[in-house]
């Protein structure tokens, strides 16, 4: 689990950032959305700030029946990681949500930025001690800035009341109802499964020229694929994209 | 359908009413969270003002989704009903909510007062032309002024992604994730078997002092039950009882 956690730390907390009027208008808004949500659903909302790596916590009448978060109303952690909660949380649950949202951090910025708040994650998690059935609904968020950086994570946690029996999380379009469709890895597949055939054969230290030959098309084609799949996956050189595909379990 | 929202609306909007500072507070506050739920979770919200028969529409993406509240973000209505969002949901899925909605409103008035936020009612609402399998979520919050009379309603509408086989309402307790419990005829028992009982006979047009003799009890025992369901139903004499109880179903 340290090492998703640590890969997530990575790529959220190195971005290029600036602080400007436009960003903390951003944060205003959201701390407010924040604790609406504590007030209203009687819930955690937990912002992440990821430029300055700390959070702010909202948390409602849930805090106290978990006994989390006491004192206050509003907290801040100098933290993006609320491990209070997850203390409280089943292990296998919380490693299946980071793995989802480093997939969703990867598949967000294939997103066009108007419609990057379309998106957002859902799983569900149950408690470490299960003796009562009840189990958490986790919602999140990104906020980017004009410079498409993701700067902010609003992550909501409320009782989860649906009874269904399915524990995956997902990602989903708020706006048409649309789930992303999961390949049968259950992963988020935004590369063609010629894309992963190229990729496997990259990772496993094939030329483009062996490539080619291998799959009967020409160099040329191999390179258009390599290209594109840089381009999908928002990374520099294939090295990168062949480290994540696999933390991604996509190849 | 009709008769129980003619119910409903006799019952929401007859209540003693003032339109005092504490209360604007209060709309503004709720108008806000309405604002930010739809902004959030590309929703619908709708604020209805009982004390004035009307309605404050926000609508996130979803609306236009759903090609309804059209125009622009808020929009005023001249009614506590949004028809133009049932008019495309399951009527079945639309009158179950109604009944619903009876028995929270009679179930929220024997809660105190600052305890009352603390539940809502979900419910899961099908589409008319269900052909993508698609539903809503549906959660109702009701708040009270300081008369202990329920002055607004806030409903919350979003695409449902839990994949629960279920569509029963059900009512909340969101700060400890408890649901009320139901009878086996799916309603919410907060009067007691014996008081159902003599609910029933008194419907049936017996006196009490034949239910006490048919009940093996004395005339006072059926008097201070008698007490006990018109306390509990929060109604003024047994006739009144008797209609609420035949259209919550209990009896």
């Amino acid at each position: 689990m340290k090492n998703i956690k640590n890969d997530l730390n990575k790529k959220l907390l190195h971005q290029n950032n600036s602080a400007d009027l436009k960003t903390i208008t951003q944060l205003k808004i959201c701390q407010k959305t924040a604790q609406n949500f504590a007030e209203l659903e009687n819930g955690i909302a937990v912002l992440s700030d990821l430029y300055h790596n700390k959070s702010y916590v909202y948390s409602g009448k849930i805090a106290d029946e978990l006994n989390i978060f006491k004192k206050n109303q509003m907290q801040e952690l100098e933290s993006i990681w609320e491990e209070e909660l997850f203390d409280k949380l089943n292990n296998e649950d919380v490693l299946q949500k980071y793995l989802l949202e480093l997939q969703f951090f990867q598949f967000i910025k294939t997103v066009p930025i108007h419609e990057r708040r379309d998106f957002c994650v859902i799983s569900r998690l149950r408690f470490k001690d299960n003796t009562t059935n009840k189990s958490l609904l986790h919602k999140m968020f990104y906020f980017s800035n004009e410079h498409e950086d993701i700067e902010l994570a609003l992550c909501l946690y409320n009782f989860d009341f649906s009874q269904a029996f399915h524990y995956e999380g997902k990602i989903i379009n708020t706006a048409n109802g649309n789930v992303m469709q999961q390949n049968e890895a259950g992963n988020f597949s935004f590369l063609s499964s010629r894309e992963k055939e190229i990729l496997k054969m990259l990772q496993k230290g094939k030329q483009s020229k062996e490539i080619a030959s291998l799959l009967f098309i020409s160099k040329n084609t191999v390179s258009r694929h390599r290209q594109n799949i840089l381009e999908k996956m928002k990374v520099n050189n294939t090295a990168e994209a062949c480290t994540l595909a696999v933390k991604l379990k996509w190849i």
